[in-house]
């Protein structure tokens, strides 16, 4: 099955806005079974969309088409399509009820431009908004006359608004992909995640043991962000779920404990999970992160049973007042130093009665370095009821990616802490 | 000029990783002065990665293409682009000693695999790596006998990691477009960013204001997010900077204090450029957003000079004993509240001495909702030397959007009464 996304979207081609909707249908799309042979962004004018669905109707069996559906001028992806595969538009009276209702239950007047949502392809298929008022159309292709021995192309067009577009994917569009093109090969997958080795390392390690399973058609990939690589399997035909079980034995054993997620579990659920097995819980104090490992431990559902509170402790009298460090540590050795993490981190601990508490303190930039405590210096503390692990990291990162890197080794040093404490 | 990025790697086809440098890459050369007509994702292999060139190659004057030329056996581009412009590798000395200076530095071999990057097509431009492994690389590749009026497409290669491309772009590619594609006319455009208004709300207001700029070629763009709404407005041509400049004018007479940013700041660099301009101070105190809010303050270099502080307070208890929030309080009211949201916010801007102190509390969900208070209500609380301005909201959304846009609601409170006091 070839298949191809097109997002449309002056937005994107100028930068202002990114691209999720790849990411996320590219991702059901896989767990279906889909390969995704191809995705193309085009801007909102309609010579733009018209070469790019063109473009698509030569060589694809279905094609995704997102954005474009909404109220404003600026929406031209019904009208464009309609136009190129000879369909005219005409007044669907149940989504016009739909819409009438929709602003009604708000209190709202329905716009004359909203009403334009209503027009919908003659023979087309209406797919029903269950949370806005744009609805999803599906247009199957005349067959195409420079290719008749293959079959007609499937036009799926998709509201741009996420809160819209996945429910729609996913109860509508997905079912009937399925059932229209059962995936042709079984394909298995898998992906598992490290943190704390570059990716040339991780190959030097794995690549040599899994040649005879990529020989084979194992396909071995790697995707290295800030603080993670990930290590992907896969394969298709009979034998792949059997091939990627292989390979990711292969790689665990390699790589022991650096794989923190043999699923799809980012570090934070991983943390949370642990705590939760173990009936624990956390506290954290955070000066250079500003929350940010707070707020990524507040992303799992469920965190509020294990985390129990944090501070962002930005100004040395915080440190002092909130958490009880010292002035004497800080003034003896700075609010950048492996004595404030550690006292930071008991006083976390001691004042939320936790079972763990972390603690990080650094340097983010990209103002504030020293040629003894350059930017991107960080000590990180884990208070435990058994005593503190401390760790001390340079992230030569902007701002952003700083956070990011800090907060990866945080999370990391309760992990490797939680499941060392299992035996 | 016709410009095409084409950004390689299949686990953007899988949906593993956002592609986030289309969007920085779109952003910088719509700075430029340049369009991009066209943006494909392709995954790893020899032959999609051939295709997308090959197309490319029929229509674009400059191709971009990111990704593939780092060191492990999926890292394809170099080879597949130099055998279809019929180059040679060769070893590059240069490049070489560049990468066992890079390891030397850092006291790590220099791994087999990693001098691949070495090699470079034969009269190709080396781009140096200043903060990684792999050059990026320039061909211009032969003129194209199908279309020999046009001039020969330039094929430019960058690495993927972010931190590779951006320098390598912005020093090293960017001047070299400039200098042999001056843009060929003038663009201006302006963003105005606003929240507390839908978008079809937004173009009632103001596109029949608009409509004899829009007849005269002003482009009239939308983008709604999570509690948040951008106006793009863009022209090309001599009077573009002057037309663009009117309808600014006329956006921000028809929706006043709904615009909160008329350039490209985010919401929580204008409520610190505001607190700096007036020297005063800020603490938070998050429950239901978990420390994102304190997150997005010190994402802004030069937070710190304005937060001093906050808590994320998951816990009653916490509530209590950190924020001074009567027990009695939480007891009659719940801990999801009006009274509890302003004693935490009275309560924070005590404990820190602060100007202002903003507090959030209430139901992220997915569990813990009632019928009274339905997962997504939240009560914001903003202290101030002059009293308590307190807000209620209900946000329909799953755990991380619901974060979004309660975290947007609360700093525009505040935003809105750092602009009202300065009255």
């Amino acid at each position: 099955l070839n298949l191809e996304l097109i997002n449309t979207g002056s937005e994107l081609m100028l930068g202002r806005v990114l691209n999720t909707h790849q990411q996320w249908l590219c991702r059901q799309l896989t767990a279906l079974g889909y390969e995704v042979a191809r995705q193309v962004t085009v801007g909102d004018t309609a010579l733009a969309i018209q070469a790019a669905v063109c473009a698509a109707l030569a060589e694809a069996d279905v094609i995704i088409v997102t954005g474009g559906l909404g109220p404003t001028a600026d929406d031209r992806t019904r009208e464009v399509i309609a136009a190129l595969l000879g369909r005219r538009l005409v007044l669907d009276g149940t989504v016009l009820a739909a819409i009438e209702r929709f602003y009604a239950a708000r209190g709202r007047p329905v716009l004359e431009s909203t009403k334009a949502q209503a027009m919908v392809p003659e023979g087309g298929i209406v797919l029903p908004n269950s949370v806005g008022t744009a609805p999803g159309l599906i247009i199957e292709a005349a067959p195409n006359p420079w290719r008749p021995a293959q079959r007609p192309s499937l036009l799926v067009m998709l509201p741009g608004p996420p809160r819209e577009l996945y429910p729609m994917f996913a109860a509508q569009v997905a079912p009937l992909l399925q059932k229209k093109f059962p995936p042709e090969s079984v394909y298995a997958s898998r992906v598992l995640k490290t943190t704390g080795l570059g990716e040339s390392m991780i190959e030097e390690r794995i690549a040599g043991a899994l040649a005879s399973l990529t020989k084979n058609g194992l396909d071995l990939g790697y995707c290295a962000r800030v603080g993670e690589v990930e290590i992907r399997l896969s394969a298709r035909g009979s034998a792949a779920q059997e091939m990627v079980g292989q390979a990711a034995q292969i790689v665990c054993d390699r790589l022991g404990p650096c794989i923190f997620a043999t699923n799809d579990e980012s570090l934070e659920t991983v943390v949370v999970r642990l705590l939760t097995e173990r009936r624990q819980t956390l506290a954290i104090a955070e000066s250079c992160t500003g929350g940010y490992i707070a707020h990524r431990i507040t992303n799992v559902s469920g965190a509020s049973a294990v985390f129990l509170g944090g501070w962002v402790t930005y100004s040395n009298e915080a440190k002092q007042r909130f958490l009880g460090v010292p002035e004497e540590i800080i003034a003896a050795h700075g609010a950048v130093s492996e004595p404030t993490a550690r006292a930071m981190a008991e006083g976390a601990r001691r004042q939320q009665g936790a079972d763990y508490a972390l603690a990080v303190t650094g340097i983010a930039g990209p103002t504030g370095g020293t040629t003894a405590k350059p930017v991107g210096t960080v000590y990180i503390a884990l208070a435990t009821a058994e005593g503190i692990r401390l760790q001390h990291q340079v992230n030569h990162f902007d701002r952003e990616n700083f956070k990011q890197a800090t907060a990866q080794q945080a999370l990391e040093l309760l992990r490797q802490t939680l499941i060392s404490s299992y035996k």
